[in-house]
């Protein structure tokens, strides 16, 4: 973690998020001051201007697939590294006032995303009832509290909060959906490796044929495993890509770090978003013996011995 | 287009939608049946049961990144094939019934996600004034029409065709969105090569370190451009990564074909999911000379005069 | 073999070198003409003007290296093909005319060359004893039977036909030392593929940084190893090298058959030198599965059927 | 230059080869001591053993291709490292005793392989004359000194130190053959970079398919050129190959000196055999921008800015 820990953090609200609940699995209950941003940019924004220390945001689903707020979030503006990842499995519930039973649901209420997500489920629990958007599934357990629908889709931390109790749990049509989290802070010290760790990348590479193959070798010579890649097309210049990277390792190992070195020479632009313990449960590919520190040390020993004649 | 040119269309919808807006730019007016569906699964659906010959939905946004379900849609599941794509320029209006003006609106309905893409504007044009979720951009115009709300967020199409008038147009915060959609259909005869066409694919690799080297190298080798990746985690098979990809090139030409053979051969899984005119207004790379399907005939013919000893 | 089996041999004479000996391997003793050729040069010559069927000539050597009247021999003029290469240990003898002792001897005779590899031993069996130059080791045995000088190293094979007996065997210094030679005919049908072949080649490419390599990939994205590569500079053109290959496989193989078309295309001149079974004791690595003809084969039909839309 | 100039010498003898002319290139006249060697190995065992500073030993020569005893001698053994290159063209003179006309020549005496390269010359001056072997050009010369031989194919340099001259000059078939010869020294201070320095080196890799590719993709990624590249089997080590190359660039660079120690990393073995100026006339490709020392300077501070979270 950065020198100072942080104690301000902002996340992406309202309250009774999956974002919530992801910042009370980064940080102990009682641990510092939690702020709900109204966006994503608002989040990483309180960030950049000091208001907070660090921001919880989401940065890709198993089922939606990437956030593109956050995504481009971090790619744009001043430099934010990621100091953490949290994996939560997003588990929603059809939650209602007590009392409440399903043949007393005359709607339900949540975020269009997580009406979709559900939508056969509670086509079988609730035949014929109508679907309410909401700008959140916050917001639509917080509309149920008050008594303005009857059922909401939501996390079960917002439930909690809200005074609401379920009438189903595991309502997802394709249950199990994670959402990958990350905590982002501005640049400063950065966590110790764990020998488990990532590194996250944005690259900006000219469209000539084979670019992206040369911003890959990068990696496969020095032994490194990509764990994700997307291309984002740049939106102001024509043929002129950048990538969203990936891989196991830390900077501070010297396989990465001579990787991300070659990256800054070749490319148009590398922007280095953290090495960070990975958290998705996987052990990195061991390191090979040619990629390790110790090798890198004993050929660099070598070289030196050879540039001066002594060895 | 395939030989029997689809008349029954199926559409992301409601009404009023940019999907629907976009299908008007792929197919003549009259021409055709158009039915628009509850969602990207179920118009692609509608194509795999035989009750639509093509179905019209988005794949990308040059603001919000891919549309998984789309992405997902077409990787699993029978396979279909892309015949066609159309890029349309996402421009909000804020729309009302004739006769409001700005003072009388007391909220503003859409589709979270315009809202998110419209706060800074609205918030200038209508400071102080709530907003309120729909379930799409449509709905919130028909809402509109129909006296439950002043003003809505929507395609000028929807605002067309529920009689609402602009209170102002191109309210985007960042104006120039773009949309890609695609019009899908069963397998059968594909478009024929125009000189300026893309192919699509996912590929399924087993994750050791250099798998999408290896899988980049053969377009690569053959002077292939991409134009899009992105890495989607398998769900169910621990290491295994699916890539879904876009290329210059047509798979009728030599370079294609080969290099698709090739990913056939050394990848766990190929699928073609079609090659189509380019339609994003950029011209695709010019084919080196030694990957045109004339140097790969006469490297054919070379080769089989030396199996058997005339050449 | 070529359709019409050769009867005519042209070798690197004279009677009695190692190239004589290396032609009763790959020719049935009484099978056909026998013609020593004063030079490499020479022997190709008789074969391109069709006064020879195959010449026998030297490629390489385990202790000398590559025979360069050979390798370039075979990368100009009309091109010829290997259809055989035959491995022989170099096995020198000391010879003598019968009744001659080590004391007896006062000076040996042989080529430069064998005079070299045998120096030490020389020093060894006959010190102070001094040595004389010869055109080949076959004309050092001829004067020694003759009666000009008293001892000669040579092939066994030139001890016997000029009635000598040895005085040592096996006196290389480095016992071991293994020639490669080549069979070589006018371009014809070739020798059928056996499951354990080598390909010969020479590619030249135009010299920019990773020319060479470009050439590589074309054999490791199909699985194909090299046994041998050698840069030879082109005499007359600046910054243009040419490359001596031999790869496992046969040209009838698909796998190789599409790497040489690839690098016909890409190179800016490539010669086949034939396919014929490997006979240096060694078996080729296993075919990868992906490399497979079987695979290839299955791919060519995945493909067409995508082409047609049948599939 | 080493940081004691060298002032013994050891060269490829005996005195009167082309060896010690290319000394005379190297080495200003009256500089050091010179002493030529039997062979390679001699001179090469006498660096090695102190005998001398420096020896000077023919690498490759443009017809006849690589020296092995060169090659290996430098390849094995205690390690030696070039400090300088020499190229020599090699001329060919017919000489004889002051008085000797063409019509009196009844024989003429060389060195095999320069009888070799002059075969047609001398066909032409002299039809119909015997030609003798020797072990050397400089011995031939000797020889017809002494009054044993009417006339020899040698170096102007020996025919002027036997008191020879000229019957005929340039008598090579191919006129302009090239040899270029190497200065060996124990290992020590390097010359300087001069902006136009070529790398040796020996390179032994496990022989699965691509280890070579792997190879050059360190040379590639950091956008240097080769100029050499030879495959060597080891003698001992069944599908264990090394590899000779030179590239251009100086070890003292940043994107030589990386690549030597990723080499050293993922080889089984690198031998570095010196950075000198290349002096073959040519001149280096120029190095790529991202490719030079400022670009990897820059790029490690970028890095270590990473690294402490300070940038």
């Amino acid at each position: 973690m950065p020198q100072t820990p942080p104690t301000r953090f902002a996340y992406l609200g309202p309250e009774g998020t999956f974002a919530e609940a992801a910042l009370s699995r980064a940080v102990a209950p009682g641990e510092g001051v939690r702020q709900p941003a109204v966006s994503v940019a608002a989040a990483l924004a309180a960030v950049r201007a000091g208001e907070a220390d660090a921001a919880l945001v989401p940065l890709e689903n198993s089922v939606e697939g990437s956030v593109p707020a956050t995504m481009d979030g971090l790619a744009e503006g001043d430099r934010l590294v990621v100091t953490r990842e949290v994996f939560l499995t997003v588990s929603f519930v059809l939650a209602a006032r007590p009392g409440t039973t399903l043949d007393g649901v005359g709607g339900v209420v949540s975020h269009p995303h997580a009406l979709a997500q559900t939508a056969r489920t509670l086509a079988r629990l609730l035949p014929g009832v109508p679907t309410l958007p909401a700008s959140s599934t916050a917001a639509a357990a917080r509309a149920v509290a008050e008594g303005a629908h009857d059922a909401a889709v939501c996390a079960p931390i917002a439930a909690e909060r809200y005074g609401l109790v379920p009438l189903a749990e595991d309502v997802a049509d394709h249950p199990g959906a994670v959402t990958r989290f990350v905590l982002v802070s501005r640049p400063g010290a950065l966590p110790a490796p764990t020998g488990n760790d990532k590194t996250s990348l944005v690259v900006v590479v000219a469209d000539r044929t084979g670019a992206l193959l040369d911003v890959l070798r990068e990696f496969a010579v020095r032994g490194i495993s990509l764990t994700r890649i997307e291309s984002r097309p740049t939106r102001d210049r024509l043929w002129v890509y950048s990538f969203s990277l990936d891989c196991e390792g830390h900077v501070a190992e010297a396989r990465v770090g001579e990787a991300l070195a070659a990256l800054h020479r070749v490319c148009e632009d590398v922007r280095f978003l953290g090495s960070y313990p990975r958290a998705d449960g996987r052990t990195n590919r061991p390191v090979p013996d040619e990629s390790a520190d110790t090798a890198f040390a004993e050929a660099g020993r070598w070289l030196a011995g050879l540039r001066t004649g002594d060895a």
